[in-house]
């Protein structure tokens, strides 16, 4: 953005665009998803409904391994193909960055596979740009050896996705990784340049919250069971809280502890964790109104974290944000019918909303309402 | 539906509509809505998620009565073209019956008049059909004597709105309409040849659903607070429960005892209860996911719950079903992406589904994907 301010002081010259009513957003930011898969986890979901935990599911064989398993059945072109399909979703409704995570490959070259599809998928025109995670600690494989598992993620994989990804993640929880794994990971994936993020402190406490601060990554993905050092760990390491209430929702689980982390002024991000056995939704609008009725962030602290600090949980200083020297992604929403132009009343209607006009990087889409284009002032 | 059954077994001659492996569903059925308003709630929302209570708006003077005042102050073109537009969306997202409540007039002309465009909007062509419930009891006007009114809303305001509608409603509870008055009004409404419904049980017990089993009335709704006595008599009395998640989430309330209202047999159906003030949610499909995730319905009870329970909580018994002798209202939806032809899908991942094919009364409707219709067998 090269200027931004009322429209007496505008500079001369270049384009304008009547948004008409509409509330004008900066490009959403969804900080945290897992888009690359295939096959249903509609087994699973029948299953949780019946009362059986997403642990009991992981440890059983199920979960993540059900999708590990039917992603490395299914071909690159279909895997394209699903994960086009959902970055166009999000796309339309006003997302254009987005977080993918690898973590349904498991192995080397099918970690690096997920990172390359991303990649590919977001070429098209109009997509969301993404920002990719390696997470080849996203679940133990079963039979194998924990240190032997360690070790490959530190190595074989970690050396195969560096050049593909700018982060690394861990799951660190009971059933998953421990403190110590996530230590060794995360510090492997500094050293080689990535940026790091961690699933921290979900289905139990383990203390991954200290570690996240004493790391000083980027972003806490969770938090439902954070407690007050975990809290304190993060404002001093300058950690995002990302809170995910498709998750919470899905698991039935209880709220973070909002309070507190606003409190100790611990920036609060809102993502939608997409992925198909814990957080199977794609609206990131839908997510941020959760954030306000289920965990009780105020509707302004919702609207920051799919933006400014979503970005910031990627380290993404220039977007998520309508200033001068970021980039130009802005979304224009219409009010539900009968609302005034106000995007809190965007979070009051649950979801479903659909960008009107988008503009990416400056360039108004070709989707986007090109007649409200005037050629020029 | 005069024919339902395997390909092989058809009858000859007819179109052919290939489905492409969508999920086919009978047109769906919003049995509680209150879409004929205007103005802005958002007020009332910031004050909500800051805590304040739904009651306590409502007694102050707020609540339904800014969407009163707001409603009166709009015309009658405003009016049609705000209730078209929510029409429209729940029409896309595959609804083809939905329920419109009165209830923001409060005097005999005010509320003819929101049937009478209520009526007027589902004309349009691919509308959803419209059952009409007048609802003067939904609010007393401040400053208004309780027996007065009462009396007004069972002379002039029934007199003026039975042609109209085809059902009568009385919101009772802590704050609005007593168990007496309630009984009252559904009687005259009831004696003047309306199918009759209760708002009950929501903000407090008031015993109200004894009185809806006891009337023998269509449903009874919301019941956050119904008592063992209450499922009885709803039970006994053949009453349909209609749960209402959308609002339970908004108002942070607890579920109403779906596994004791389970086991008594009473027939639960699910609806958006759209309405600006608690209930800001367009999309039935989300409803029913919240229903699973936050009341405890199977997903089965959920789908039926949207469907033929639904229709059964309006009196309709030709709808909500795909079978011989029902009217042929069907919905095609894409499954998610990945997923397989299985409705349970759509409830899995929450809301914003669309309706890909749209047959209303057997008549594909021309926003449909006409290119899959061969011209015949």
């Amino acid at each position: 953005m090269v200027w931004v301010g009322p429209e007496a002081e505008a500079p001369s010259g270049g384009q304008k665009l009547d948004v008409g009513g509409g509330i004008l957003m900066p490009g959403l930011i969804d900080c945290h998803s897992h888009l690359v898969f295939a096959g249903s986890r509609l087994g699973d979901f029948l299953k949780r409904m019946g009362g059986e935990s997403y642990e009991a599911l992981l440890s059983g064989g199920g979960g993540i391994h059900t999708t590990v398993a039917a992603t490395k059945s299914a071909s690159d072109a279909e895997l394209l193909a699903l994960t086009q399909g959902r970055l166009a979703r999000l796309a339309k409704s006003g997302v254009m960055t987005v977080e993918v995570k690898s973590g349904y490959g498991l192995e080397p070259e099918a970690e690096a596979r997920l990172l390359t599809i991303a990649g590919e998928a977001a070429r098209a025109p109009g997509m969301p740009k993404v920002v990719r995670t390696f997470l080849g600690a996203h679940a133990l494989p079963p039979g194998r050896d924990r240190k032997d598992y360690v070790a490959e993620v530190v190595g074989a994989q970690l050396a195969a996705c560096k050049g593909l990804a700018e982060r690394i993640d861990v799951y660190c929880d009971r059933g998953a990784f421990t403190v110590e794994e996530a230590e060794q990971i995360l510090r492997a994936g500094q050293k080689a340049g990535l940026g790091a993020t961690l699933h921290a402190e979900q289905v139990a406490w383990t203390g991954a919250a200290e570690l996240a601060g004493r790391l000083n990554i980027q972003s806490a993905d969770h938090l439902e069971r954070v407690d007050e050092a975990g809290i304190a760990a993060l404002a001093k390491g300058g950690v995002v809280a990302v809170l995910l209430p498709g998750a919470m929702l899905q698991l039935r689980d209880s709220s973070p502890p909002v309070m507190q982390l606003r409190a100790a002024g611990v920036p609060m991000a809102v993502a939608t964790d997409f992925n198909p056995g814990s957080s199977p939704v794609l609206d990131v609008w839908l997510v941020a109104s959760l954030a306000v009725l289920t965990m009780g962030l105020t509707p302004e602290e919702a609207l920051k974290g799919i933006t400014r600090v979503g970005a910031q949980a990627l380290g993404l200083k220039d977007r998520g944000r309508i200033e001068v020297g970021a980039v130009a992604d802005l979304a224009v929403f219409e009010p539900p019918s009968g609302e005034k132009a106000d995007p809190r009343t965007l979070l009051m209607y649950m979801g479903g909303h659909t960008a009107r006009i988008r503009i990416q990087g400056g360039r108004v889409l070709a989707d986007s309402y090109q007649a409200a284009i005037e050629p020029s002032l």
